[in-house]
């Protein structure tokens, strides 16, 4: 029998690419942005969006298809991580059947936080086997952060981010104006994640939330230092991410706080919000790096300083060693049989250990419980998150 | 306000690339394809399996793993396109929480049909936002067809393949021999996607199908005459794929014949299979082409001497003309706007309309009712398909 002895190899060169876009006054009739990578003629849009932002915008948004002539429907969504569930998958591909788009050249729209644009762009990126979206961040934590990259998911199986893709939106839609309502709590929120790239990967990002954070995080971010600090924050983000846009290399700086935190945010009874655990993974993986002499105790004073100045609160009592120890090993077996924990090396440096024992994060967790008492830091005292 | 002005872009080169591999005694532990791509010490291996396939082959496979020292877990999955729901997707996705594979090493396997391969395909697009996962087509359709592309999918509120992504496999692995204890009612449904590509772009193999295709059926393709023509099918198949793979064409010489099956497809009452709806549409479009005078009386008539010498038989009583269109301007949404229906330009030639009416479809649909009374040709009384 000859059946073909070689191999076929099937190859296909592929760009992924997106953009990323500073525009301001977005619901403005003027400003096209929305509109952008789709059809105007005889067109619909879909648009998810946070059921809390439309209470301020509903009227902006729809002023602005009406005055396109661009049928729209917009369809609330609750936002919160107990939503980012299979069911709020379902209704929204049962809504896109019941309101047909052409999968081309209609984009769907996402407008909110970091759970509605993942879940979002998973429908988007599995609905008719993927319509083109893009995704309008409404919290400090999907401005800097979840919007930035090109992951979606939802939780499934009480296992966070279980189903998902790696699917690009057509574009990154920012204004920073939506931040002006956002809630004080999710300001910091965010913030936590600025903090966390400012301390893995650029030192002068640091001296500016030194400087410039605690007048930002008042403003909203809405002065021209917050400006500075956004731009400087996505830029940073984007430079982690574009090498690897598909997560090849698994060892990432933006992992960083992100190693505990896991473990942190999947125990539901914390409420912690996802930046909040990602701080709090930071204060312990700075205790850890301060244990290797990897910073110095001015540089752990320093962020430490710098949380308490811009007003956040950790509640350390949630650092419960087994939980912190169970999270290493499930993000080991996520990072495929290693570690791969980013640590500061010097504040704005990074690098990568794969041999954090249980005896080092003890030792953390207490060097942690000690700094209570400095005058610095009160998080016990202070906390207004967790339990 | 200085807001960054200029957009950001962010622009990442990725190639997409597979093997489709023939692999004789696939399960024979001297062949390592099956361990392909992956890791082999201390390794596990995540198996969904066609129910009936496994009544055979079973022993054999676990025999495989056991022969290499890899924990394997066997799932079975019923097929049928009856089968491509959620409640499939969710049962294999809980079935991989149970089993925690590297999701990076470990590649999935699915040995089974397309619907099979098409619903773990989506599993593993979207499980931890991508696993790995090999495709082992058991079925004839899937050998020549399901198998050879990059689409996964499940039905969805009445939809076909509403849910899915455009996600590579890491190989394909071919036997042939898995088609030995196939029924016939199957090796028929996988000729007719043979006979589809042959008619829209392929005149030697056509020609193949006309000298050896009644002893390939006879022989389940064992023979060497079916090396061939199943080569053949394959390399076609592979041409029309690589350079369009996400489909940013969308007019498709492999869209012959998934015009108007697709609306007989999802009438369930029809129960008809993929090829058999597909070469339904194919013997139509053939009539609508000969109305054109696309191709001549003596090509149609080889066409329907060949459908009838291979022992397939079509009930033309299901082509309503009604469902036919509603079927077209259903593609014509999908495929943005155009019909885009390939028809073939003699055999082995293919050309795009976008003006097919409703009066040229009854016409066709009146001319095949005609052509029953021919001698070569006598589908209602051979029927053994459909109502």
């Amino acid at each position: 029998m000859n059946d073909q002895q070689h191999p076929r190899r099937v190859s296909y060169q592929h760009t992924i690419e997106y953009e990323i876009v500073n525009s301001p006054d977005l619901f403005s009739s003027k400003n096209l942005a929305l509109l952008s990578g789709g059809r105007v003629e005889n067109a619909r849009r879909f648009v998810v969006i946070d059921s809390n932002v439309q209470k301020y915008y509903d009227h902006e948004i729809c002023n602005y298809f009406a005055s396109h002539q661009i049928e729209v429907r917009m369809v609330p969504f609750p936002g919160g991580e107990e939503y980012k569930t299979l069911e709020s998958y379902f209704s929204i591909a049962k809504a896109l059947d019941d309101f047909p788009i052409h999968r081309r050249d209609e984009p769907v729209i996402a407008i909110g936080g970091g759970v509605l644009t993942d879940v979002v762009g998973f429908v988007a990126s599995s609905y008719r086997r993927g319509l083109p979206y893009i995704k309008v961040p409404t919290t400090l934590m999907g401005y800097v952060d979840a919007s930035i990259g090109i992951k979606t998911g939802i939780n499934f199986n009480s296992n966070k981010n279980r189903l998902g893709a790696f699917v690009p939106p057509l574009k990154v839609l920012l204004d920073r104006s939506l931040l002006k309502t956002l809630p004080q709590r999710h300001i910091l929120n965010g913030t936590c994640e600025i903090i966390k790239l400012a301390v893995i990967k650029d030192a002068e990002l640091f001296y500016l939330l030194e400087q410039q954070g605690e007048k930002c995080v008042e403003a909203h971010y809405q002065n021209e230092a917050g400006s500075i600090i956004l731009d400087r924050a996505i830029n940073g983000m984007i430079e982690e991410l574009e090498n690897n846009l598909l997560e090849e290399e698994l060892a990432r700086k933006v992992d960083f706080g992100h190693t505990f935190s896991y473990g942190l945010e999947t125990k539901p009874e914390t409420q912690l919000l996802h930046g909040e655990a990602v701080l709090l993974d930071v204060v312990l993986s700075t205790m850890i790096a301060l244990g290797r002499k990897l910073i110095s105790e001015n540089e752990a004073d320093r962020l430490f300083q710098l949380i308490t100045n811009l007003g956040i609160s950790l509640d350390i009592s949630l650092l419960e060693i087994n939980l912190l120890w169970q999270s290493l090993q499930e993000r080991v077996f996520h990072r495929n049989g290693l570690q791969r924990v980013p640590l500061p090396n010097g504040i704005g440096n990074c690098v990568f250990v794969n041999d954090v024992c249980l005896e080092e994060i003890t030792a953390a967790v207490n060097g942690l419980v000690e700094r209570t008492g400095f005058e610095a830091w009160h998080p016990i005292k202070m906390s207004i998150f967790g339990k």
